[in-house]
């Protein structure tokens, strides 16, 4: 089946991520353009104007507006920069999952470094020292499978960021937990009140934390920062990794399917989906 | 209920291990002795000739004979070093699990360190670095949820050390697996034939192991000392662990519950479980 063709553009270099292979999943006679973040290379903004579908991240009135796009699609599973009264009313905003399996690994893998000593294991084993060796009495460890697994969201601290979720673990949430508790965010940073877990973990009023998202990023213009204003990397009951959990080959493939899934569903006339918003 | 009383004797260092608690999970007529592997402390040979109970993983004929045992009970799977033509007529050899969920976790863990690179994540961060950022192209990871995960024995290879398994794992069984193959081993050292696995490894003809079972151990003279004869400390694509992936407070614990169980359970003239030989 050959329907119309479709002018797709990815927009920025978050999109392009998602690009590589992408003409093989969808049908040959659309049309992909590949747009800076800024839009200001030549032919890059009548491109974005005229695009039919938006691949992007971003969407904002210092940019041009997508006055023909019939659809703008994150990537991502995150919309917050994409502001919706941008859009034109016949446009759908839709986006991604697919990290699933990504962030249940490094739930997995976190979690069970808590108890599996593999890398010092491996470091004293290297010089024949069997710190570790079944029998002694003082290599025996614990198990994750006899802990309890507190969850907020689908699983730990997995929330995205809202208006009502802003903060929602403070100073009295944390004082609440088990002193031997270990606070994990794979969601968004400022669910958990910045100064709140600091100042919990400094104290050692829980057992430690395993945080992935923060409260300060880097920018286009700032490569790398640190992620707190406090210092977090002094604390050493902190595992922090810089917002990866969900960041994964399988990901990205996952996510290119649902957006050729969507396109191939616009240009047949089909209802699309994961769609948050839109047509007006 | 209660039964008569038996004399149950924990005999050496390794089933000291299981000592601390035990009083709680047997009836109070019984009596427990604790004795040193070489049984030559005062009273101890007496203790252990008279035992009704022994609980210990070794009988040889240097050592003096449990003549009146009616149960020599290992508090370990392997049985290796419990001769069963030294027990008497009347005694039956049982052996303990207990270790399935503490190896799953070591395997689990294992497997998950090679694709989520937490410890690298960590101290990158730490300094401020952005490493495995989600959305950096050079950021993608691997997911174990897309690997191909080939079992020999229960999972990876678990087999234990029987003339059946030995070498069972040799060079041409080596040169069959994938180049991007791990060879995990949780089982027994000789399973996989020393050589061929250090040579396969250091030409990279596979993609890497996680050897937890070796091919020399510390002796009781000797505490420390290299696990095989070959330099795999020099290698960087194995995991050296010090046959630790089964030993956990969790083990120890439901190995104390079938040692108490088959306690209870001859107490009380009642089949025992996790039967090997006996009576004869």
């Amino acid at each position: 089946m050959n329907t119309d063709p479709l002018n797709i553009v990815f927009h920025g270099q978050n999109a392009t991520n998602f690009r590589p292979g992408f003409e093989a999943l969808i049908e040959p006679q659309h049309r992909i353009s590949d747009l800076s973040d800024g839009l200001d290379q030549p032919g890059e903004r009548t491109l974005y104007e005229n695009a039919d579908v938006v691949i992007g991240i971003q969407l904002n009135n210092t940019m041009p507006q997508p006055l023909r796009a019939r659809l703008f699609h994150a990537p991502a599973a995150g919309t917050d920069a994409i502001s919706t009264a941008l859009l034109p009313a016949q446009c759908v905003l839709a986006n991604c999952f697919g990290h699933e399996n990504a962030i249940a690994e490094y739930v997995m893998a976190s979690l069970l470094m808590r108890h599996v000593p593999l890398v010092r294991a491996d470091q004293d084993l290297r010089q024949g020292r069997w710190t570790f060796w079944a029998g002694r009495p003082t290599a025996l460890r614990t198990e994750m499978g006899a802990q309890t697994l507190g969850l907020l969201g689908l699983v730990v601290v997995s929330l995205p960021f809202t208006n009502s979720t802003q903060g929602l673990v403070d100073a009295r949430a944390i004082s609440a937990m088990r002193p031997d508790a270990v606070l994990m965010n794979v969601g968004r940073g400022a669910v958990i009140e910045e100064k709140a877990l600091y100042e919990a973990l400094k104290a050692r009023q829980i057992g430690g934390a395993v945080i992935d998202t923060w409260y300060q990023y880097p920018t286009p213009t700032q490569s790398e920062c640190t992620p707190s204003k406090f210092d977090f990397a002094a604390l050493d009951n902190v595992l922090m990794t810089p917002h990866m959990s969900g960041w994964t080959a399988g990901t990205v493939r996952r996510r290119q399917e649902t957006l050729a899934e969507n396109i191939g569903r616009l240009s047949r006339g089909e209802a699309l989906i994961h769609v948050l918003h839109g047509p007006r």
